[in-house]
């Protein structure tokens, strides 16, 4: 026997009393009357019978529609939701609880979607609430668009558009409206929306094993709300496709559901069926309101995206339609605390895309700064011969870089240093800004990200782009020895941060570190510049070859055992040695 | 070829652009910038580099997890959004190109997960917006408490918990604060929060084929947002036990990811990834919240119950938990214009639960009221043989309006009817105060319903609901004919309203309307009442029998084709008729 479908509960009798149980934990606006379980009816926590000056608007009906309703009781909206069991309407005696316990004065509004036994059990427990001298009211919405019009009464369901009835209906009874002009209003909205559903896969209830009666790559139009099959199926479909369909069926001029006119004021709601992500929805909104513009010749005044009346874990979304007037769009946009009603949706809107920024100029530079000088100062000599040295190095070791890469990770790590060291060699002697040291440092990052694909590409252009900031906040005309080492310090702490290595981690920062803090310490202590470098290429060398000893904790290496990984050093932290040993002796040299 | 798995896309390559078009369209308050498809940067549409004198608040990573993060950008939560293809880091560029078009003099803040492709991009973006001259300071979020603690920095993932990092920093941006104070709060905020995710289902990339890993009946436990395996496979099990195991790891003092002890006061963040149906969703927050509070000993001041990080389509939730104190409870609670931060989520909490409403005392009548009269006056021994005549007429035509039904339905119309006139017979002798006509019209509508099931059983119900409130409305000690005769109208008004069925639709009414028409007229005319009756009975049998001649439109019948329905009468229709004209003869023979 095939297992129920997979589901995140607990019993599948108690799934609407626990769904109550735990809306009411989230939203402190709501509460419960204690009647489970045959009594399940959620309620506004501010007002009750007694303090209730505005009419109640009241909705319910069978369960797994969630949000709906439950999720739209709050003030400005629904006073109170009569939640029946999955699909099933809620008994009269629970309607006539939820009146009882919000309607006071003024009345309530029932509105009810058109299915025969929400019709019954509600119009009865109106029936005995008037009879206890309650004013009620009821209005029924039958928003369905999918069948052709009168198939009898049962031909119009109660979908999503309910959604926008309820919001009317909510914000003509906060403004203080009489029960009759907020009925009046809530039935003139229904009689202003339509709506149509599309699905890729049939719903489950709690418990039961999950219908195939959808094949792959198949899908079905014009469906209800209650997992009864579509008016038709069809192969999957492009969504533009799918939403010309269902937009062409609500606007019919020949089933003639709405009264809707080339030039009229819409608004839309493209409602999600319980497991569509919110980015298809998006894509459905995307493509709908231009279509409605354009195709069809209306003007969108808002978009209510999202999953508000749903059908358990259905894939599929169904579009609402509601022309509107300044009368209905007011109430639309009136405040409400109802938690599941959209927000962020009204107002006008400004243009959609607006141009990307230009990089700022960077007013210093013209462009003879940022290529080869036609002279070279002295630091750029020193520069430019340390640059080469160093890429030089890189290239020299490279069969060594792969071959340690090789135990540790893919064996490339070589040839791609290699490749960002020869690039270096190409443009340093194309345009690199030799005696700017700081915009040196900068394009050599560049060249670098250019060639060099992966992670270390970036960490290098990390780097660099680091060093190059510190360098710039200065002022000096020739970068003091000191000055490089705060560089170096700060290029590390950037690698550090943005790669998430520390010191011990087995990583290039293992030859960077030892170095940077010799230099620092040697620096301070007033040796010799030159043999400060020196001396902290010794320290980058020395702490690149006890990798050997570390375990890796970042990069792929991490996922290699540590018997492997202690016959080789770390690729990474050689090549940071050997351009930084190499540049050290470079510079030794010019002096 | 298995086909790809179904979605409501177009272009797989297209579904981030199409995603933020949507987004766009649905909020006013919502940009982007022009530079598809390599830039896909939301921003809000009010506020630019040149006007945004707060700290800006940027974030951003692989799409795939929407809302998240595009849909928190509004005053008081992010102010960019910088969104990458499915699942991959978005492109330096990108988010350089955010960062310039928000960032005011104040600075900004980047919000990163932690994945090695976000951090680092982001990171170089940081350091050459830096070099441009702005303020950049990153917080790094790594939520997870999946996974055994110190596996390498990889062993943090950055989940849901990221969204709450999110709020405090645009609530701390909004109040004014300098970038030194936002990060510092965010990063607070990081260290604070704790997540871990289950997932009954595997995501599916746009136009790829649903991966089979987790078999039927299987779950995962401890996953991340990109489709990646859990920590461990597992049966499904009731919600209930996998809160427990979620709640217990990300608490877990062993592991001690986070500084709660017994008494720490927390926020709760119930996340789906995708595909969760809101009912789930609550569920599990109303057994989160209980366990948090008494197996925890910790005290709940929110809950966000929602999709807000999502994978795709992926069945599954994330619970995250941050211990708070008044000045992070002040950031989440402040307002936003974040379309999908959710709303009614603060204040103190009320009571879960209110008292079910007493029905109200009906005063004016008593126990004795309510019973049988021990002496009948006139009004009351004609009420009786009128009742018990319709009654028996009803029992009398039994087997011929089962025989009808049978032909148009299931068969067992006589049969219902039949028990509503025997319990009629039943309750008149023992309970029915027959000197209160209305009360007595009444109790054989409690009568009728407690008996029958069905529609027939609430429709009647309803009828004798309506007519008792009719007559209720009256003063007269005495019901006057013509009295009658509008609770009649009444009577049918609401079964009309309620069922959906009007005159010609082969229903009930199709008796009782042209009675109520006849009996109303000749009463207008001045005719003897008695004759009226009488009269108006005719009416209902003849319109009874045209029944035949009828479409069905309401009902079950309404799906039986017109040639059967042609050779019979509407069983409802004929019972109606049955015990009016039955009532009505009785009447006569009374007086």
């Amino acid at each position: 026997m095939a297992s129920p479908a997979k589901k995140l509960i607990n019993n599948p009798e108690d799934v609407v009393t626990e769904f109550i149980e735990g809306l009411v934990e989230t939203y402190p606006g709501l509460q419960y009357l204690d009647g489970f379980p045959e009594v399940k009816v959620v309620l506004r926590s501010d007002v009750s019978s007694k303090t209730n000056d505005k009419v109640a608007v009241i909705s319910g009906g069978g369960s797994g529609h969630e949000p709906a309703h439950a999720g739209f009781v709050g003030e400005g909206m629904l006073t109170a939701a009569i939640c029946g069991d999955v699909f099933a309407s809620p008994p009269v005696d629970a309607i006539l609880a939820g009146i009882r316990a919000v309607t006071g004065p003024m009345g309530c509004l029932l509105i009810v979607k058109n299915y025969t036994g929400d019709r019954l059990n509600f119009g009865l427990a109106s029936e005995q609430a008037k009879s206890e001298g309650y004013k009620v009211e009821m209005v029924i919405v039958g928003d369905d668009c999918a069948l052709p019009p009168p198939r009898g009464i049962a031909g119009r369901r109660g979908l999503a558009g309910t959604i926008l009835v309820h919001k009317v209906a909510g914000a003509a009874a906060a403004s203080g409206l009489s029960l009759a002009d907020v009925a009046a209003e809530a039935k003139h909205a229904s009689e202003m929306v339509g709506t149509m559903g599309v699905a890729l896969s049939v719903c489950t209830l709690p418990g039961q094993v999950a219908s195939d009666r959808l094949g792959p790559g198949k899908m079905e139009l014009g469906l209800g709300i209650h997992g009864e099959p579509g008016a038709a199926v069809t192969d999957v479909q492009p969504v533009d496709s799918l939403v010309s369909h269902v937009l062409n069926q609500i606007l019919s001029q020949e089933t003639n559901y709405l009264p809707i006119k080339r030039g009229s004021r819409v608004i839309l709601m493209i409602n999600g069926m319980g497991a569509t992500p919110v980015m298809e929805l998006m894509i459905i909104a995307g493509k709908a309101i231009p279509k409605v513009q354009l195709e069809h010749g209306l003007a969108v005044d808002r978009v209510y995206t999202g999953s508000f009346m749903t059908s358990l874990d259905m894939a599929g979304f169904s579009v609402s339609i509601m022309k509107v007037d300044q009368a209905i769009l007011q109430r639309l946009d009136a405040k409400t605390k109802a938690p599941h009603w959209p927000v962020g949706v009204d107002g006008n809107h400004p243009p959609a895309k607006i141009p990307v920024p230009v990089p700022p100029s960077r007013s210093a530079i013209t462009d003879e700064t940022l290529s080869r000088p036609q002279q070279l100062n002295q630091q750029g000599r020193i520069l430019e011969a340390a640059i080469e040295a160093a890429a030089s190095a890189v290239i020299d070791i490279k069969d060594n870089l792969n071959d340690w890469d090789s135990k540790s990770g893919d064996g490339d790590c070589g040839s791609t240093m290699c490749k960002g060291a020869v690039a270096i060699l190409d443009d340093l002697k194309k345009h690199y800004p030799l005696n700017d040291a700081a915009e040196t440092i900068n394009e050599i990052g560049s060249s670098i990200r250019r060639v060099m694909g992966g992670t270390s590409g970036i960490i290098y252009d990390i780097f660099c782009k680091a060093a190059y900031s510190n360098l710039k906040a200065r002022s000096e005309s020739v970068i003091t020895p000191l000055s490089w080492a705060d560089a170096l310090e700060s290029a590390i702490a950037a690698i550090s941060k943005y790669g998430g290595a520390s010191a011990g981690y087995r990583t290039m920062l293992d030859a960077l570190i030892p170095a940077a803090s010799v230099l620092k310490e040697r620096l301070t202590a007033g040796d010799d510049p030159v043999d400060c470098f020196v001396l902290s290429s010794e320290a980058a060398l020395s702490g690149a070859e006890d990798t050997k000893n570390m375990k890796a904790q970042a990069g792929r290496s991490s996922y290699v055992p540590a018997e492997i990984l202690a016959s080789v050093p770390d690729p990474g932290a050689m090549a940071a040695a050997a351009w930084y040993r190499a540049a050290a002796l470079a510079v030794k040299d010019m002096n």
